[in-house]
């Protein structure tokens, strides 16, 4: 803050670490109900590839940009992704 | 990639904006089938908890770090995830 330096401050990596935390478990709970209900009726199989083809782009970013957060986060998402189009794909609505 | 920059590169930036656009739209096809069935049953409440939740410490993250592609990609996902919570509290599975 005091000069404008390149390199995050130790608190910034910690609100992006604690964000790529929450996104990473985002899709969790989805996939445990999808899971155990196996009812994936209502889930948009849309909302699912925007899912997979939008973490690859982050992905790509954050590789570019070189941010933990955003690899890692997106990183997971994306299986998450894959593991929800394989529901969908598979149980019977 | 030639020198350090602190910068981030043209491509760098479309990238981002790339990605911003697609998580932007993440949630406007769930929006729409739910809006459309009034059935949300198979969506997860912690699900939209978490997507409420992440999207408002990735704002702050994109804040400290000064990424267009960050902050405008999650206040819209913000937004997206109220309205599932919306919808959630109000159709009746």
């Amino acid at each position: 803050m005091s000069t404008s330096s390149s390199k995050p401050s130790n608190l910034t990596n910690l609100i992006g670490y604690l964000g790529s935390f929450l996104t990473c478990v985002t899709f969790v709970p989805q996939v445990y109900q999808s899971w155990k209900t196996k009812s994936v009726g209502d889930l948009s199989i849309w909302m699912i590839c925007i899912v997979i083809t939008s973490t690859l782009v982050w992905l790509w970013y954050g590789v570019r940009i070189k941010s933990g957060p955003v690899i890692v986060a997106n990183a997971i998402v994306f299986f998450l992704g894959c593991v929800l189009m394989y529901f969908k794909m598979t149980f019977v609505s």
